[in-house]
């Protein structure tokens, strides 16, 4: 993968080749993020995209409090989707009003962290709104809320649809208007819209389109507001690709008809702050999976590489994970970067079920005891994601490089 | 589901009603598993199959250390698949030499842990014995080893193939005889054969026909043995009904089977213990999830149900785990046992994914915020077997009642 150099055989993570990060991990199996891969996509980010275009990140793709500390630092905000992911969020020193909290399922003692931090709520239903006007009398605080909305159109081509149709996510397109009626009415402070279509996308055509659409479904539904915008989160949606056949997304037109949509936006709305908010994009690619082989064995013609790690440890690697087809991440011997693909192998891990697959039928080195399987794309929906006490191995560690 | 009672409208369990355990596990959402239906099942066993059967718990099922406790006093034996599960099983204070050890991936710390406390190791590599030769000279115990097969024949209908073809499960039916001569040769306790060819099957005659072929590879191998077979393990693969359509597996045809089976093998390899190693159907419909409902909203004619619990903490039943196709499991309200269903409605979780769905287009009665939903079948592979830290919320907790 283009986004991590080599010295030899060995894989660098930042300078840091993987046969000493071993030691610095001080076990297999780990995931290893790369600051500098991350600083870097921030840069391609900031230079593509207009310069009045806020990045947020959500916390929820890699909670690991120091990448959490990292980003901080890297962009203008964070997007959280839990009390605990707020808690981290504050704790990496960042202040309330730079961060925003999401999810359709928020509990009462949720929703009074936010409001006495001061905390954007992006307010997801009309009983939530109860909950939050209950809870700035309760504290004396005054809720700062954005409203979810559920647009009225789909994110085509995206892996995972959130916006559209009926769902669980945001407050109905048509239902808006009413809410910003109560909102003003119970006297919270109305911070702006959230409008989010859907995740990993790689089709810049419809992500276009899914840009037009929220620019003018904000501003038609601010029309319905009685106080100005001061916010408005276009969510996320940019893709990184795992599978053969992915290429990355170009970011020109995106950066190009942004520019153009955020001016008309201020042109009519002033001094409205326009957020992007990204998880998989910015770290996904940053952070790879680490384990390593302890045994090789031949049954009927096939070669199986099992390994320390597995499916409880990286969910998504192994295909189990709501996926309809499983396909192989990217995989590489990290100890034997410049030696050349032999013959398809499995890797499998040591868990006692046929689902504990890391690659299947991938051409990789010759491979033995001791080597280092690195598992590509893995810096995003990896440790948070996986069942660790699936069979009671000892968890992975995470070290940010 | 009729292995619970209920009064009036709380569903019980063990004879305790829902409204007090909420209370009792101090918490929603939780996991709550049944002595009763357990011993239940164990008596069931006890009945149908033959009175010599060992019977044994694969602790991969739910580890729970009181759950492992309680199965301890039920069953004559505990499998594990790792060293944390081994040392659980220690610790319930049962002895290493009533202790079997599978997976493919052991580690050396794992077969020091089984071999200093006299656990049968199911060796399943040329490279695992070698290992295990290594650590019998070197803390100066003769490690107790059985064969993990992988047969040459396969499990018809089962949820998942362990055996047949090319696995990473075992040593291939072929290879046996050389591993035999080896165990002979490095001086190591032959303890037998573990024969496992698949989990999760609901269809008898694919079992008989499993069966069948499993004493007669026991009968073909143990020809090239030095020593008497001492113990056969059979495996498991009774499944338990999930999903519409499913029904419990008849045992009577497989205990007359299995009576005349064991039979014939002891006639000629005289007093060889043979057990048969459950899982799931000990502990699969002895548990359910508990979660509370938090907010119900309607979006675009559909009635979203959103609970505190999701994939996050049961995985399989969110339909994520590996299924191709999502299938709901039983669902309930557990306060509201004896009202009419009204309407189907979406059961959903509190993650920022459409993946977080628990129930879909079920029929239930009304719901109103603060009502229990109860996810049956859920006692094996749901607490352990889930990513409880995507999104950070707290964890549930489990009850053994």
């Amino acid at each position: 993968m283009s986004q991590f150099q080599c010295n030899g055989d060995q894989l660098l993570v930042n300078g840091h080749p993987l046969n000493l990060l071993k030691y610095h991990a001080g076990q297999t199996p780990f995931y290893a993020y790369d600051r500098s891969v991350i600083a870097q996509k921030v840069r391609l980010l900031r230079h593509k995209l207009p310069t009045a275009l806020k990045l947020h990140y959500a916390v929820k793709a890699n909670p690991m409090p120091a990448v959490v500390n990292f980003m901080r630092e890297q962009v203008d905000g964070l997007d959280v989707a839990s009390g605990n992911e707020l808690r981290t969020a504050l704790n990496s020193g960042l202040d309330g009003h730079q961060i925003s909290f999401a999810g359709p399922g928020k509990q009462s003692q949720e929703l009074g962290m936010a409001v006495a931090t001061q905390t954007t709520v992006n307010v997801e239903s009309f009983n939530e709104l109860e909950k939050l006007r209950n809870i700035s009398d309760e504290i004396g605080v005054r809720a700062r809320v954005a409203v979810r909305v559920n647009p009225n159109f789909e994110l085509k081509s995206s892996g995972m649809k959130m916006g559209g149709g009926a769902q669980q996510f945001g407050v109905d397109a048509e239902q808006v208007p009413e809410m910003l009626q109560l909102i003003s009415e119970y006297g919270l402070h109305y911070r702006g819209l959230h409008i989010f279509t859907g995740s990993q996308n790689l089709n810049e055509d419809s992500i276009l389109t899914a840009h037009r659409g929220i620019f003018e479904l904000a501003t038609q539904l601010q029309q319905g507001a009685k106080s100005d915008i001061e916010s408005l989160n276009i969510g996320g949606g940019l893709g990184i690709p795992y599978f053969p056949g992915e290429t990355p997304i170009h970011l020109e037109a995106i950066g190009e008809q942004l520019n153009e949509l955020m001016t008309q936006f201020s042109d009519q709305h002033g001094d409205c702050e326009i957020a992007m908010e990204l998880g998989r994009y910015l770290v996904g690619d940053a952070g790879i999976y680490v384990c390593e082989v302890i045994d090789i064995k031949q049954s009927r013609g096939t070669e199986f590489i099992v390994v320390n790690g597995g499916l409880h440890q990286h969910l998504s690697a192994s295909g189990n994970f709501g996926q309809v087809i499983r396909k192989n991440y990217p995989v590489a011997i990290g100890n034997k970067m410049q030696q050349a693909p032999e013959k398809p192998v499995q890797i499998v891990g040591p868990l006692c079920t046929p689902l504990d697959l890391l690659a299947n039928k991938y051409k990789l080195p010759k491979v033995e005891i001791g080597d280092l399987v690195v598992i590509y794309q893995s810096g995003a929906y990896g440790y948070s994601a996986s069942p660790r006490d699936f069979l009671s191995h000892p968890h992975p560690v995470e070290i940010l490089i």
